[in-house]
């Protein structure tokens, strides 16, 4: 396979993220509750279903490759003008094309260790250097981020606010401090995919618009539409223009379109979700302490848990957790592996985890 | 914008194709045929709508990142395995991948002047340099795009059978020769997005697969499904295996993987589309001749009309067609720019075609 570029040739086939199914496949179970991969099980709004079964039926079709409608949508949303707006096929997708308009083999790039893995999966598809920051406190470190982005100049800075795997979250000043401070050569990838779930304080407000910041929003989350495939990219007008140079312009799919949209007028939907998760939350913080185990403050749709122990421990605890029918997932390095990771979910499904969680660390006591 | 590689700065904010959708706001009007984007208007199987239906619901859950099911029903319907097969969001995306696992700036691709644009926009993406060999008699023209590839050892050489834009087609035995005679240094990208009109006699079989040749198939054309983004490639599993290091593994949406299924699943609804595309492919060349234009034979669901003069006199009769409410589109450039293509569709919308073409020769004589 000589056609293969030198990049190419020196990649793993590795996946970001094994799923759930393949999970299934492999242990041979099915899961009763899947709630480790931040997904919503209070799913999307039944407007949103009514719209996307509308746009099944013209699904002959291509979905508008300008998104024209969604755009104004978006944009009449947060008080942008759609122009500032990109969208794609989720905030992954979205950070691929980033990479592809920024990254050549080894230019540099920065993160945290322990941060959002797919983000450095489309780093290393193309070829990039990717220097990594400790967790401070189990939260990201701006400030170390900051340092060590002066350092090497990079041509990306990754942060997400609120954060995952932990739940972590910065006030919006610290947020803003980073903007201002960063190198006008790097572009600042600002991954805000549980922004709904925010806690007050804690979001920058979106104007100004800075040249080498983006901010990355999605459906998959609280809105409870992450097998629909829609997100989108918030940034100045020259900047956004950028992603029409290398998009898959029919990419994003009609019933997303629509679906999106509708997702958007419906907010009543997504506050009473947004309440459902805080009340899920504080249920999952108590099943946590009530075995023994501690609960992370968590600004977003999951709790991380600190086993108390190491990352051999935590893994056979995960382990053990599948086996019971529960699927959860944990951080993949350390110090945050000795955390698992739990997605909120209705009532019965926390209290699946409840007992699973009780039967699995009596298993591995 | 320094962050910007210089690809990225190099290019042009195109768009391969201006949507039904962008044209309507320019001009003012709504489209009451759209019949310009090799679109199925006969649409999706019933059975699709449903388990796409069914999907929705659980929207709330990631597809599937392996697509476990729908590659063994590929597999299945196919006759290869599951691993000779990756599924992506349409073609266009799956020819993307294809272009980053190959092409780094400054190498060489061929296909033929005037053949798809998407693909020419995706090496373009990766600072890849076309070289474009002429159609001959309004075919792609595999001997000399055999000698253009042996001449410049390109990464890639693009070949579609049936063809887009001119509906042309070759037999089985010539595509064979050319993956028979392509050197081993150069992929053969072998676009069969019309495979499922393609005439007996012109698909080459899939076995034995070869190490490079990738084969596109899609469900956007007969299986009615454009606007739900799912397309396939087929190929060894060593190939094939290498879009595992580059695609956005959550990228096909749950409802996408459900409605392909489906779509398998029914292939009497494929055969009756097929039949009424065959009858309203008659009724638009008839409608051609009546007009006195000269329709192309055609193996796809659109019909390539050569209009008789230039490229002026083509885009001005366009222009005046979508005028009058319908959408066609026609290729971009000589000779191949004296014909309009026309999506065949249904009995109405052929006879909107008819009207709006009556009126637009008026206007333009």
């Amino acid at each position: 396979m000589q056609f293969l570029t030198d990049t190419t040739k020196s990649l793993p086939a590795t996946v970001p993220f094994v799923g759930p199914e393949a999970l299934e496949r492999q242990l041979g179970i099915r899961f009763k509750a899947r709630i480790g991969a931040n997904e919503s099980t209070f799913g999307p709004s039944p407007q949103v279903l009514e719209a996307m079964a509308k746009a099944a039926v013209d699904s002959w079709a291509y979905g508008d490759p300008e998104q024209f409608e969604l755009k104004e949508a978006l944009a009449h949303h947060h008080g942008v003008k759609p122009e500032n707006i990109a969208v794609g096929e989720g905030i992954d997708g979205l950070l691929g094309l980033t990479v592809q308009l920024t990254v050549v083999p080894g230019d540099k790039v920065v993160t945290s260790a322990g941060a959002y893995p797919t983000f450095n999966y489309h780093v290393n598809v193309h070829g990039g250097e990717l220097s990594f920051v400790p967790y401070l406190d189990d939260r990201e470190d701006p400030q170390a981020l900051l340092i060590r982005t002066r350092d090497i100049r990079p041509k990306l800075l990754y942060f997400a606010n609120p954060d995952n795997p932990t739940g972590s979250w910065h006030q919006a000043e610290e947020v803003t401090r980073l903007m201002d401070e960063i190198p006008e050569e790097t572009l600042l990838i600002l991954d805000e995919a549980y922004s709904d779930l925010a806690p007050h304080g804690s979001l920058p407000p979106l104007e100004p618009l800075r040249p080498n910041v983006l901010r990355y929003r999605t459906f998959s989350k609280a809105y409870g539409m992450a097998g629909v495939r829609v997100g989108y990219v918030i940034g100045q007008a020259g900047l956004i223009s950028q992603f029409d140079k290398v998009r898959n312009h029919f990419g994003v799919s009609r019933m997303a379109q629509a679906g999106a949209i509708a997702a958007l007028n419906d907010q009543a939907f997504l506050h009473e979700t947004v309440a459902a998760i805080h009340n899920a939350r504080e249920t999952l913080n108590n099943i946590a302490r009530d075995a023994g185990l501690l609960p992370l403050p968590s600004a977003t749709n999951f709790v991380a848990i600190d086993c108390g122990r190491d990352g051999a421990y935590a893994r056979a605890l995960l382990q053990a957790v599948l086996r019971q029918g529960v699927f959860i997932r944990m951080p993949g390095i350390a110090p945050l592996d000795r955390m698992i990771r739990v997605t909120v979910g209705k009532p019965d499904e926390m209290e699946m985890f409840r007992a699973a969680l009780k039967a699995a660390l009596q298993e591995v006591e």
